[in-house]
């Protein structure tokens, strides 16, 4: 375990009592101890839940999907290539039937395990073999904060969380927005919504796919903010963009366009189905599966149609919709086999595998963790590579929580440290200790303790151990009212990375002169 | 997944609206859905945390502690018959070191795999192998329910316990007394709460090792409750003790006296040292588990010393403590790893293991559900048979709360869920209800779904999915909130199970004998 120099306990006691209680109470001064920046790696062969044969036929099932029913691609260009691959493209409508044979072997050319580089290559991330990359939240509509209450997205509560992903070593990459903030008009905010990206945080960071203009918007930003050539980003996959079928079987026009922008520049498309079972796909898990599956190979296949070897993450969405209501749940056991198959199909097919730390619940409680929780226990039994939402998701999705961002990133620490392994050497066998202590003593004063005692055990952020009478005293807090604290004192103790003044120069110049030409058409 | 015949939602659909709503506002009426008696078995293979070689040097270094350094046994009779075996007993003190050999070719005697006899045929256990046995929390103090708040243990919250574990079909085992009704005298405590036991419920119980009388009452009550002869007792266990060995290494009078009479008629020992990284233990997790391994050997040998054959269970307790305050903590990343290497250990022997389901959070809130979920990862990848305090544990084994039991029965019904195969059938993988709703459809209305939406996804107990306006308006309730409405519920849909009039005779007239004795001495 690798933690901050400064551990409060320490600096406690060095202070005499009365200040370091106040320091305790008023939250001041003592830094948020967090594990130093690192990416996971999971030692553990990955769970299969479903046996070879089995995984065989939902990948046979898929095929037949692919081959007999089709995918519509709305998008005239994704039909002119798939056409010239040798794919069934019915003229009349925008159904495409592609034999199984070119779908597996087009996809062969996609890498097993690539970097995404990041403007302070210290920060870039491996995506594939056994590397964890914890993505923030992304994509919800409201904000939510204990003291605040739910608000519609916003600009102030957007560079929040931000901040807080760059401030949590445990976050590796910005997965989108991580609320949408609607007080920026939609023409123009992708362009100050990823300048905040590159500026406040020096991490990876996603572009949507949201039509031509802004997705090359987003490859040039991150680009200039890189202050690298054309040349070198074409080499050195810096962008990702998150690709969703529209399920069932379609891919629409903006999504194709995504995938032919990105891939033609060497940079990483995520392909996501969004399917959830009951509702956009089969009520059964292993009907969801080969639905998903038909629609991920065939994002895939067209990535590596528009530039053999493009990067791209076989992306799981899988869960089920309640079936008394149709509203969607997620981090339920139907969740959980759904994400670890989801990684053993990605495997079949050599690929880094995306999945997410989800949950459905309202607000901070036990079924937000619990939730979270089984859905961490599969997408890290399942090798997940890419966990999207690791940090903030609440409601299914529509709403990014402070509070909960930082219970997250409690939860994301203990899952790495689960993953590090336990050492067995003969001072960690201990038989010396033991013999000094012998029956009936105790280890607290030892030398073997006091010389371990400060880093054995990971500290948790939230966990409060303190007895019931103390935490009575104390006014009964939760995880929430302490996640409230931090998440606070975390933006106060935020850093703005360095950035190059010539880029950040640039930078500027590209996104006012796009925002006076207007930046790009709305419809509305 | 099997459930009960009569779910909510179709009951609802049968009535008018305004009916089924008021009853699901009253709660009244519909009985709680909730998944049918079965002891799930885990079909994946164990997660193995550390390597053969690894698992070996723990072995070995436990092998060193055992001959070298010795464990005080405190008791005259256990002594005899580890000299009688041939280890070297300390004729000035308590101290015995065993060979290795004498330790590894001993424990050989003991069963992979048994059955516990239940007084309902129908409510067996099988312990061992990929079975997996549930029991509701054991030994905590106080009791605590969100309306009634905290308080010492007493009958009425004794039996409210006893009455949910039958209710429940999660709940396998009743694991000890859930919370100490300390309204009963300390010399006739045990002889009522075993009465309870097997007139309020008709599962298998434990018995605590607190003396030669105290446990022998408890065989004796055990085999009255079954209405069986000793001899049938003695070949079927029916009743089980757990042994904690006061670490570091000692087995106390009471512990030995225990497996003593308990393996002696053939009855079940579940062998557990509470070894507390850095206090009870090395601050190192492996030198905690040569330690917990030392002392589990210790107590399983003892058992087939007494007689060969009795089964005993491998029990792993070891967790870390809070470095900053001593308190302990569970639950956490070092939690999983020793509970999932326990398991190792105990496999290595060919022996049942026994872990729990733990943590240390003051009240219902996140930190209770993801410390449990936590545990139950590495409890349920770690391949534990026997899951202690599975549900109802608060407060580091404080505190039995009754809505955190409501929350651990979802959360237990979820991981049986989660380890139920995922079908692949033709019919499953739904080629044609993907055919029949095509590109843009919707399954909602398919043939295919109906067939299977009532049956389809695990229904949660207390996971509220409405979306945030419909959570608003019913009062922004949480887990916990829910979880209270639900045990007041159960408890008032609890049926006493049948029990022949002689045997209910039988077992009145014993308690009534030995009460009228005077019960046990008692030293204060």
């Amino acid at each position: 375990m690798t933690v901050t120099a400064q551990r409060p306990a320490r600096k406690g006691r060095r202070q005499n009592s009365r200040s370091a209680k106040n320091r305790a109470q008023s939250g001041a001064n003592l830094k948020i101890e967090q594990l130093a920046w690192s990416q996971p790696r999971n030692p553990y062969p990955p769970m299969q839940i479903v046996s070879e044969d089995e995984l065989q036929a939902i990948h046979d099932a898929s095929m037949d999907v692919l081959e007999q029913i089709g995918i519509d691609f709305i998008n005239a260009d994704a039909k002119a290539i798939l056409k010239k691959a040798g794919a069934n493209v019915d003229p009349s409508s925008d159904r495409v039937r592609i034999d199984r044979d070119l779908v597996t072997e087009t996809i062969k050319t996609a890498p097993a395990q690539f970097t995404l580089h990041a403007r302070n290559p210290a920060h870039n991330v491996e995506i594939g073999g056994n590397w964890i990359a914890n993505c923030l939240v992304g994509s919800p509509v409201a904000t939510h904060d204990q003291e605040g209450g739910r608000r519609d997205g916003n600009t102030k509560d957007f560079r929040s969380f931000l901040k807080l992903a760059q401030y949590f070593n445990i976050l590796h990459i910005i997965g989108g927005y991580p609320v949408e903030p609607v007080d920026r008009h939609a023409s123009i905010r992708h362009l100050e919504c990823i300048r905040d990206f590159a500026e406040l945080t020096d991490k990876v960071f996603h572009a949507y796919s949201l039509g031509d203009q802004r997705i090359r918007d987003g490859i040039e930003m991150t680009r200039i903010a890189r202050g690298i050539s054309h040349e070198q980003l074409e080499r050195e996959p810096s962008l990702f963009s998150i690709i969703n079928s529209s399920s069932p079987l379609r891919l629409d026009d903006v999504m194709l366009n995504g995938i032919i922008n990105m891939s033609s520049r060497n940079q990483a498309i995520v392909m996501t189905p969004f399917t959830l079972a009951g509702a956009m796909a089969p009520v059964t898990i292993a009907g969801a599966l080969v639905q998903q599956n038909a629609e991920a190979l065939a994002g895939i296949m067209m990535t590596q149609l528009v530039r053999p070897g493009a990067p791209v993450i076989y992306g799981g969405f899988t869960s089920n919709v309640d079936m008394k209501s149709g509203a969607p749940a997620f981090g339920t056991p139907e969740y959980m086999k759904s994400a670890i198959i989801g990684g053993q199909l990605a495997r079949k097919y050599n690929l880094p595998y995306r999945t997410s730390n989800v949950n459905a619940a309202n607000t901070v409680d036990a079924q937000a963790a619990y939730e979270s929780v089984f859905s961490l226990w599969a997408t890290t039994m399942g090798h997940g590579n890419m966990i999207k939402h690791a940090a903030g998701w609440m409601e299914g999705g529509l709403q990014a929580s402070l509070e909960k961002l930082v219970l997250d990133v409690d939860l994301l620490q203990m899952v790495a440290e689960f993953l590090s392994p336990v050492q067995t050497s003969p001072d960690d066998l201990a038989i010396d200790a033991i013999r000094d202590v012998g029956p009936a003593g105790h280890f607290f004063g030892t030398q073997h303790t006091q010389e371990r005692y400060k880093t054995a055990f990971y500290p948790p952020i939230l966990s409060d151990w303190r007895n019931h009478e103390n935490w009575l005293e104390a006014g009964s807090p939760t995880t929430m009212n302490k996640a409230a604290q931090v998440w606070k004192q975390a933006l106060s103790e935020y850093e703005k990375p360095f950035m190059d003044k010539a880029i950040s120069d640039e930078l500027n110049s590209f996104v006012e002169q796009r925002i006076s030409e207007g930046g790009v058409p709305v419809d509305f």
